[in-house]
């Protein structure tokens, strides 16, 4: 297939990044491009200058919380990201790996380095136990590569299994396995995704090594998709007896007016008027004036898929309490 | 005054913070000692095991958004910090100054080094005008040390003052202000308080410059105070047409039902149906199950000082519609 014809998707690089590796998990490459950029603002910039067609951002992670960045991209407070709409969402387990070269002259192979325990400390009186054993021995390991993210998320193996090992910290998982893929001794290590593995042939000397196993984060993909059907019209009789078509979600963006006391609470009235349950808020400062916010509100329905106008009316209510807002988009809901 | 006699106050240090000039606004040293610790977890730490009787930390900036490592310590997740409250709140306007050795041989007296304008550029075609201009001759200054994030909140004053000068990130605003007190040739400066000013002895050479004039930082007051009444009794007759004491804002946590929908809602809801205003709204990973909250709500009105009974409402329904809640504290309104 000849290159430049097929569609483009911006996502935040380098390549065999947690984002690669979720804009593979919803797009495929025999009809996309995918293209790493170096920023979430060059995601957001290539999406509304329709340089690429969907761009890949991530959102929240289980353990984190929320990506102020792409929060304050999304605020869209200087207007420069105005045809910007959020379009579907992608969760990736983020499952760390120990990658580096196997030691082929050590006759070890059961995994058995190290005891599997951690010595109790004053820091840490009660080391939690590592969740998995590595895969071959890690005698040879001299110097262990990742962002410092993935170092605190491995606490226990490390302690468990790299006790002396030198550690380096470099900006981004990707980049570690990119360090070590160029090592020569055989002896350095990264931790970072089963991707970057495969991208750069390293050997998996561990797998899932993190400490808690339901680290995950949610990304989300944007475009320039607002589609409003033809006959769009408010519909003002809310129905609250049916459920609307499950498994869609929709995002708004709202300020509240400052003179007018209890107008957030007013605001988030419009979804339960509606029965439309609310899944996520989150706020950011307005940079108006200190101490107002851009608030964020998920909640389940479809905007273009909303038969009982149960959405219409909850945006209707909102244009009418809000101090101005903003319908983000609508997707299908993948969890 | 014998020292170990005054209560003790901890804060987020080193001496010479913002948090030091918050702490300093809140709390006589004539009556307090003033304990500078390490992390938000120290403060924490130090209340919540009565070696001081309060703490103060950073919550929220009204450019960079909340805290999120203070929402996490009132998250308490793990029940370490069950006796803290939420007692009182401090405003401290930031203005960075630039401090160092005035140049005694210079002859210019009118802070007229550099032109005072900027150069548009390929990636900043419309750089910002400097809201100040120097207090001194600037033309000595070689190295320029502070934060990151004081350097970015003071990039006009920086392009039209000090093109050139060699730029060292370092920890803290006042350790660039203590690198600059040991330096003997006079031609280092930091970004930092007029608070370090006086206490490493600097000369100010410039005042507010930084880009944003309304660049406000929120501290929280945390100590061991509950202080239920003794005839605490819940009064679930509202009343929604007078008003609460002006000046009060309360903070609860809670988690809604993950089998519920509409939870969020209803549990906000029960603000609006004893007439409390919402102030404030925030979230965090829950870390029992991914993508389940935390959420912390401030709204106005007083614990202990609720003559209509409408907090004590609000927080009987509460506790039937919430997974599970906390009240945190009550205190007087500063803003």
């Amino acid at each position: 297939m000849a290159s430049g014809t097929k569609p483009v998707v911006s996502f935040l690089g380098p390549v065999a990044s947690y984002s690669h590796q979720a804009v593979r998990q919803a797009f495929s490459e025999d009809e996309w491009e995918l293209r790493p950029v170096v920023t979430i603002d060059d995601v957001f910039d290539t999406v509304q200058d329709q340089e690429v067609k969907a761009g890949l951002v991530p959102f929240e992670n289980s353990t984190n919380g929320s990506v102020v960045f792409t929060l304050d991209d999304l605020a869209d407070r200087d207007g420069r990201y105005k045809d910007i709409t959020v379009d579907g969402e992608v969760y990736v387990d983020v499952h760390h790996c120990l990658l580096g070269h196997k030691d082929t002259s050590s006759t070890t192979e059961d995994g058995a380095d190290g005891s599997g325990t951690c010595t109790p400390t004053a820091t840490d009186p009660s080391p939690s136990r590592p969740r998995t054993k590595p895969l071959s021995s890690l005698a040879h390991i001299k110097r262990l590569y990742s962002h410092p993210q993935a170092f605190g998320q491995c606490n226990a193996f490390i302690s468990a299994y790299l006790k002396g090992v030198e550690v380096f910290e470099v900006s981004s998982t990707s980049k570690a396995a990119e360090i070590v893929s160029k090592d020569e001794t055989g002896t350095y290590a990264a931790i970072s995704s089963s991707l970057a593995a495969q991208i750069y042939g390293l050997d998996m000397l561990g797998r899932s090594i993190e400490d808690r196993s339901d680290n995950t984060t949610r990304f989300l993909i944007i475009g320039r998709n607002p589609t409003p059907p033809a006959d769009w019209e408010i519909v003002k009789t809310p129905t609250t007896t049916t459920t609307t078509r499950p498994g869609s979600k929709s995002m708004v963006s709202f300020t509240v007016p400052h003179d007018s006391p209890g107008a957030l609470a007013e605001v988030l009235s419009c979804f339960q008027a509606f029965n439309l349950n609310l899944t996520s808020i989150n706020s950011r400062p307005s940079l108006v004036k200190p101490f107002q916010y851009i608030f964020f509100v998920e909640f389940e329905g479809h905007r273009h898929d909303d038969p009982e106008g149960r959405v219409r009316g909850a945006l209707d209510k909102i244009s009418r309490v809000a101090g101005s807002w903003r319908w983000l988009g609508s997707w299908e809901r993948q969890r």
